[in-house]
């Protein structure tokens, strides 16, 4: 099994990420075929890796043991991969990745364990390769977050009034968390201050705020086939992204089309993705993207000049151009 | 809320039981009310706290700081309930305790993120309360060895040829594991030998053992009213039991009932049940756990002399003499 291709243009972080790829299909080992089946069709079918990308760059700082760094790294992949598997139950959602979700391919017990088990693995990765004890408490914390953020999710759903300082609110929990997490990680681990870990904590929060919107903007812009998931599902479930809030606060119609809910037919969904269009919306939400992607690459470039702040610089930049 | 009145007898146990519980419910804090109140409600339901009881009575054999034993014996019952959520989504489990299960009263997805956040509690509670990486590495390796038996278990349902080793296998699994761990936990972060710890983790395993053989049996034995869920739900979930496989391998007919699967009427389940204790399988299965209780209580019997040992021995016996 292959990593994403995008990353034959990062020689210093490619075969570190092939590590990590190979070191968590060596963990997935139930006493369930299926199960097992299941989460390695998913994990097979190409996340980007982003996350062990930042965990392994932000250790490149310093000299450390990078067997270590890359279980560290596997453990944040794993945890993304939990939280992925779950989502998709709650949102009874039929494709990711380009593949059929576990539940749909399998079923609902199938995904719930085999999420289940991927947090444990997570877990046994995180304390028996961690130095310690407080990188176990910051994945808690985070972990306690990114569950936040999603909750607050669900508990805002079908909310008109929904305002863009909760959407960031809510994205910085289910997703800054984790980007976060794996870049605290990653220089705390490979030994550095908790003061440098902190700063790098507080980049990977902003990058993964800048992906977060930048997935919600492609969810606008793209199609089911080029992103391997289907487009429009988050406005059907009544979760209401930065590119509709910002048109909603330009175009009423938006709201009144809205409140059908999952009433809505597909000419009225399209007519939604128009008129954000022509609001402004898409445009609103790619400048507050740029803007959390310019606030981590200025504090990147501040980092020591070394061979790892260059590739830094490189991906986060390169994500705010991608269109998958 | 008070803790269930059986622990009126456990004087030495009884307060510290009590600010387990309420520690729990302190930590029940997430940004989506029905998913506070569901978890809520199930604590509240009065779970008997055995769990937590064993980490608090292996780590009364030495001085220690209470708060602390406290704070791990509320991790241990956090994630039993996590277990427990998650369980009652898989087998589409309509009532626990006596209350209607999270998904029944709310929906799917706010059973999974509930369990899903119970765990986070636990591990949040694990990592600022323990002493060493070690007891959150047993941790991580418990619940791996708890999921395996889910996962066994639901590969080898409705197999008519399910002996009963592979069903021991499976209770040290999803039920031992939480016990041992619970018993290795409260020995070990109470400042005792790893060779003391270990010890107490194996008590722990029988003792485990023995109370899902009792639980087993009670659903031979007892109505939904009086242990608060449903009867012979595992049967017809295809989960087999001690008595039934015991019941089994004596009855031939029984197995000839079993191929109707989810197919099977009221009254032949009430046939098997019958058949079950005619061909001695509750009796034999009451043998078995005899037999794990005993081994555990002579264990027990050679702890060192102090007043902790007595009521591990007086709670060990009286749980296999339970009717609820």
């Amino acid at each position: 099994m292959q990593i994403h291709p995008m990353w034959a243009t990062y020689p210093d972080l490619q075969p570190e990420l092939q590590a990590t790829l190979e070191l968590i299909q060596q963990q997935i080992k139930t006493d369930n075929q299926p199960v097992n089946a299941a989460i390695l069709d998913l994990i097979n079918a190409g996340g980007k890796l982003l996350r062990p990308a930042y965990c392994l760059l932000f250790s490149q700082f310093k000299p450390t043991d990078r067997s270590k760094m890359i279980a560290l790294a596997a453990a944040i992949e794993t945890l993304h991969t939990a939280t992925l598997i779950h989502d998709d139950v709650i949102d009874q959602s039929p494709i990711r990745r380009g593949v059929t979700t576990i539940q749909t391919q399998f079923d609902l017990p199938t995904a719930v364990y085999a999420g289940d088990y991927l947090f444990v693995v997570c877990f046994q990765l995180l304390s028996n390769y961690a130095s310690s004890l407080r990188s176990v408490q910051q994945d808690g914390k985070s972990m306690a977050d990114i569950l936040n953020g999603e909750l607050a999710q669900m508990a805002t759903r079908y909310h008109l009034d929904m305002t863009i300082d909760q959407y960031l609110k809510q994205v910085s929990g289910k997703t800054g968390q984790l980007f976060a997490l794996s870049s605290f990680i990653g220089a705390y681990e490979s030994g550095q201050s908790l003061r440098f870990s902190r700063n790098s904590e507080k980049i990977g929060l902003n990058i993964g705020i800048a992906f977060q919107l930048l997935d919600d903007i492609l969810d606008y812009t793209s199609n089911t086939d080029t992103i391997g998931k289907p487009v429009h599902n988050d406005m059907r479930q009544g979760v209401y992204s930065a590119p509709l809030i910002f048109g909603m606060n330009q175009d009423p119609q938006i709201k009144v089309l809205l409140q059908k809910q999952t009433a809505m037919t597909d000419a009225e969904t399209a007519e939604v993705v128009a008129r954000v269009h022509a609001a402004g919306g898409v445009d609103q939400a790619r400048d507050m993207a740029a803007e959390y992607t310019n606030k981590a690459l200025k504090a990147i470039d501040k980092l020591p000049d070394m061979p790892a702040r260059q590739t830094l610089h490189q991906l986060t930049a390169a994500l705010l151009n991608r269109n998958v």
